[in-house]
């Protein structure tokens, strides 16, 4: 099991898999495994044609060298914890931390309760839940040891909250049903509470993958199709192969709060919608193309001698060329509340997953930062990083290799 | 289309539907249309076998003689939203407001998109929305109308928070895709807010319907099979077959916010929380039986002479003998946020549909309020009562038998 991609080829074919398959629309069966091949591919933008079945039994491996929930085709629902070690927690205590919450993870995501589990019967169906742990820097400060990540440089259109950012230690919990989820969560949350604080809670939805093909975009609350442009190649983009061993089969999370202001980008017409983003809204091709998928020449001009792509478009300043460059965006929207005005407060829990934040995050954050007409639109009021371990044996925790 | 079992039955067999189907556990593939009978029927308690798959371009019919999202098979996802009307507003602005509602619920549900549809792609995929509206004693009041139905009495238990209560119009959005109901939520608060502030949003889940065959029992966070008895007979029980005219076919409408100790619960053994519930937390069975539809029997004594369904347990004080007196529940879940201590706010979206609110669900709430083991763990917090109109003829809207 040496990277995603073969998690999710041993998968599909594997017999832990209870229910593999769709119905075509015309109401013929046929049974889909799920490809052995990486979700990420470039491929035609996928249509509804054969929505796959989910079952609320379905399983995703916890063991092996990569953590799941990364490479992990996205589950519908996803809650991020943010943990804070309470005050004069030692590599000791970390330790143990991660001994509970790992074991924890194994058996609900597979199915079984926790130990001393309370509701255990919300334990049967995982519904392909995955939790994934990323240490943050202050937890790297009390394990005494030098921390490969650090909170990222104040952008010109940041208006952080401290209640959406930092966090010493992240929980990611991922599945298919939201009542899985909570039961996940609280677990998790019940056995932290003698090493840690909860800093803040984030959680997000996707459309369900029950409703779409592998590989399909989502959309995001702004109609847009999100997540277009991913990495095909995840040992060069995402799993870290330098540096401290420990983290090697690693990666790092970027988790941004971006609040969208639904209110003026409903008043905006479609025409100045697809140029700030550089895309069409109905298919998701760039204005150059016809199909999501197809590349976006950013040198066609139009007649009048402009850059049919403008200059401060979304798509053309957050390009990276080299592919083995690019981060794996694995967002989730959030949806929180409606004001006495209609109002709402909904956004993207932006999360990013790349080997290198500094080679690979930062320049393009950068980029978008000075110059993206969708900044008009949008603000980061959330943001924090993460050094995520690679997975662990059976029989290990996440961690062991920096702290056993 | 008399009944919601009709309507049930045209959808199962009829050409709207796309994909209609699930796989069995070993994988081979059976098309299993749901049954032509109400989805409330006492059967054995349904096990996963047979998960059921669902198309994201599922649809509900919006036209008929009952609204939908009463009858029909709870979606995952539900969002209840209150709307207090502005002040001033007269019988006029309610029939303009109730036909643009209206008029937004017919097209979205049927997986269009609303007139002046901001993010029109997110309108495509149904995921079997249903938009169901919910009149409240000040709607009456604005249009000039006696009301049928008024706020409840207080209970002992009560501890109501005004921004969970009350409310003059309710839309209650369902649907089995969170984005669905992100999108179809936003049309109806945009379309609504000249004429009405939003009061509250509620927002629940239950376990993904493609998880689990049609009929089962949902759990709600305490880990309880909830909703195990439900009237079999909708005529009798839900909809309304005399008084008003205009609300025949239609029914009443109780949202009680319930807020769950979970802290508590927890610290409960299984032993007290069976007693308390008068069922087993695995099989849902009563502590008199071995299966979840085994009907109780409460005259049994233990070897000591007490009943063994306690004089205090919570189906004891819940139960109604007369099946067409039973009220109809179709309860979500919520969950809220997670304290800095690892507290929870997290409980159950009571919603219960009955003919006649005086005659089936005061007198259980107050039997429960009295006297029920499990107030001990839950607070009623949030309290509103609507009268639910008829459904409407192709073409016509909700309430236009009362308002035309």
């Amino acid at each position: 099991m040496a990277s995603g991609i073969s998690r999710r080829a041993l998968l599909a074919g594997g017999a832990t898999l209870p229910v593999a398959g769709g119905l075509t629309r015309d109401g013929a069966s046929t049974v889909t495994p799920a490809k052995p091949t990486a979700m990420h591919t470039t491929g035609p933008a996928a249509t509804h044609t054969e929505p796959t079945a989910v079952s609320a039994r379905a399983v995703e491996p916890f063991d092996g060298a990569h953590q799941a929930g990364i490479a992990t085709e996205p589950q519908a629902h996803a809650v991020f914890l943010g943990l804070d070690l309470r005050p004069g927690s030692d590599k000791e205590a970390i330790v143990r931390l991660l001994q509970l919450l790992t074991d924890d993870a194994r058996r609900l995501t597979q199915g079984r309760p926790a130990l001393a589990d309370t509701e255990p019967e919300l334990a049967a169906d995982p519904a392909r839940l995955t939790i994934t742990f990323g240490f943050g820097p202050g937890l790297f400060a009390s394990a005494g040891v030098k921390s490969p990540v650090a909170a990222l440089p104040a952008f010109s259109i940041d208006r952080l909250d401290r209640r959406w950012s930092g966090g010493d230690l992240l929980v990611q919990v991922c599945a298919d049903d939201p009542v899985t989820v909570a039961h996940a969560l609280r677990m998790v949350v019940k056995d932290a509470r003698s090493f840690a604080r909860v800093r803040w809670t984030q959680r997000g939805f996707r459309r369900s993958a029950h409703a779409h093909s592998p590989g399909t975009t989502q959309r995001n609350l702004m109609g847009q199709l999100d997540g277009t442009v991913n990495p095909a190649d995840l040992d060069r983009a995402v799993w870290i192969s330098e540096g401290p061993e420990w983290l090697r089969g690693g990666t790092t999370l970027v988790l941004r709060r971006i609040r969208m202001n639904l209110e003026t980008w409903d008043a905006a017409d479609r025409v100045a919608r697809e140029f700030t983003i550089g895309r069409r809204l109905d298919t998701g091709a760039p204005l150059t193309g016809r199909a999501e998928r197809d590349e976006p020449d950013f040198s066609r001009l139009n007649r009048l001698g402009f850059p049919v792509i403008p200059e401060y478009a979304h798509i053309r300043r957050a390009r990276v060329n080299d592919p083995g460059q690019r981060i794996l965006r694995r967002p989730y929207n959030y949806d929180e509340g409606v004001a006495a005005d209609g109002s709402s407060d909904s956004g993207l829990i932006f999360v990013s997953y790349q080997a290198d934040i500094g080679r690979q995050f930062i320049p393009v954050q950068r980029r978008l930062a000075e110059g993206d007409l969708l900044n008009e639109w949008i603000t980061p009021v959330g943001s924090a990083v993460f050094a995520v371990p690679p997975g662990c044996a059976p029989g290990g925790w996440i961690g062991d290799r920096l702290l056993a």
